[in-house]
């Protein structure tokens, strides 16, 4: 049985997010009427290709009109242009919301621009993969992930309520949370992590002593976990950068000054520095994985996906 | 048809890569006899009870006479010390390696407490996980992964291919390296990552702001990427850092160099800088996958594993 949230949903934006909420709203069949926007015509064919609405358009403007719900889910540098396309046209007592991995930033972009009479509620899905497009995004992207809501003060309960469950309706669990509480949160799970893995992929790129092909052939003893997250998409991440700078630079802040530490453990040979920091340490994965958010299978269970290796 | 390479093996340290070796040894039936060797009581019954070998002996002056072959497999730190108990007893004509993940210094460790008439090789299986101990190893751990042995000046072509033979029956590649420069390899793409990733970890632990359960709770977000080899064992790796010093020192000077210079980029807003990198390392990925070091699934195929989770 299907239940329609929305009579008309306006995705703006078909990346690996948007695409993914395209696929799930029709598989639950969540909306009469799914219009797609990009600003991207090869993206946009690729989308109409793939079957994943009803309607495509290059105009966000467009794609608003009448639409009871719009999900913009582009990189949140272009989110302030976005906001001004559709503000004329938004429907009065509608529901606007995003996917941005930046909270504050994308409020004070988007929130001067949406009239007073349409619900602006932004969201951030913690889901997705190293890949990116319309063809990276599947169906149960959000199952058992968390979807934060960071409401403005003075949002619409029933506003807020619908929009929950739209999410629910995915699979996604959802949280309540301060914008500028998401933006620390998230600088630490999420984007010091990419930081540090983009950079230290390229501080391999650059060595002059051991040459790239011996860092690939080897990469397995450790640098390719860091891979995963550097293969991202860079104009995602360079925004992420720019617009949760203080958060970002604080925490790539605290990290340097405990990098420091570590190397002057190793260079004055403190070993009980060292195994104090590598157990407390472990005690974190565990907690992880206890939580439920990890497999514990070692080696994340890659032996299974590899035809060469063995099953353990 | 099974093969036996040597009449009686000699394992010191039965870990997950000395427990690993054990299994293999008996699958493959490449040996007639395999004495074990650990100084931890507990962890030879364990052995026992895992039927990994024949005999199981708390010394490794024991352990170690009439074996044609010894394989070392303790934290590099301990390599002197096995060396002195073993110097005396080792059988003439037979071959001695190790396993571990610093070369130089175990060189510098074992070589002169090893007599002439022994054939001293040095070597390194890249293959392992973030578990530990006996009951973490597996058959088939080596299959596919890379070898590197280091053989010193004067060694014996014979007793090399020996060594070589062996490597490929448990199935690796096999690979000679300097081990000047094996440190250097090892230090970009094993050690330095293991150090940022307990670093990162560390630097969450800390936070006031973040609460450790947010941490947890949300770190599907990228975090949760690091903790698997943060999760690794910590005696390994306190030893790894202090007898590989200079190697590690110089990359983290660099890594620290690149992360001042990205920090600098995302203070100012240089984003053609960040885009620069972020799309840079992408390409370091898809090398990664195209030389058959990771698997090319989404999430490192996280979602296989999870009951909860849909198949992609």
């Amino acid at each position: 049985m299907k239940t329609v949230l929305f009579n008309k949903i306006a995705l703006i934006g078909i990346g690996l997010i948007g695409s993914s909420i395209a696929r799930d709203i029709k598989a639950l069949g969540l909306a009469n009427e799914v219009i797609i926007s990009s600003r991207s015509r090869e993206t946009l064919r690729r989308a109409e290709q793939l079957k994943l609405g009803h309607t495509y358009v290059t105009s966000a403007t467009e794609a608003v009109v009448d639409a009871d719900l719009t999900i913009v889910s582009v990189p949140v540098g272009a989110s302030e242009t976005i906001a001004k396309q559709i503000s004329e046209t938004l429907k009065p007592g509608s529901i606007v919301t995003d996917v941005g991995s930046t909270k504050a930033s994308v409020i004070s972009q988007m929130l001067p621009h949406i009239p007073a009479d349409v619900h602006f509620i932004p969201g951030h899905p913690l889901a997705g993969t190293e890949k990116s497009g319309p063809d990276a995004g599947f169906e149960g992207l959000f199952k058992g992930r968390w979807c934060i809501l960071t409401p403005v003060e003075g949002t619409d309960p029933d506003a807020l309520s619908k929009l929950k469950v739209f999410w629910w309706a995915l699979g996604s669990k959802v949280d309540e949370m301060d914008p500028e509480h998401h933006d620390k949160v998230l600088a630490i799970v999420s984007h010091l992590p990419h930081i540090i893995a983009y950079n230290i992929v390229g501080t391999a790129d650059d060595l002059e002593t051991v040459t790239e092909s011996e860092v690939i052939k080897y990469s397995a003893s450790g640098f390719r976990d860091f891979t995963r997250l550097a293969a991202s998409d860079p104009t995602m991440w360079r925004d992420v950068c720019l617009h949760n700078k203080d958060a970002i630079l604080e925490m790539l802040a605290r990290f340097s000054e405990d990098l420091a530490y570590l190397q002057r453990a190793i260079r004055w040979g403190e070993g009980d520095k060292l195994f104090e920091l590598f157990t407390r340490t472990r005690a974190i994965r565990h907690s992880i994985i206890e939580a439920g958010q990890d497999v514990n299978v070692p080696d994340f269970g890659r032996h299974a996906f590899d035809p060469k290796a063995p099953k353990a």
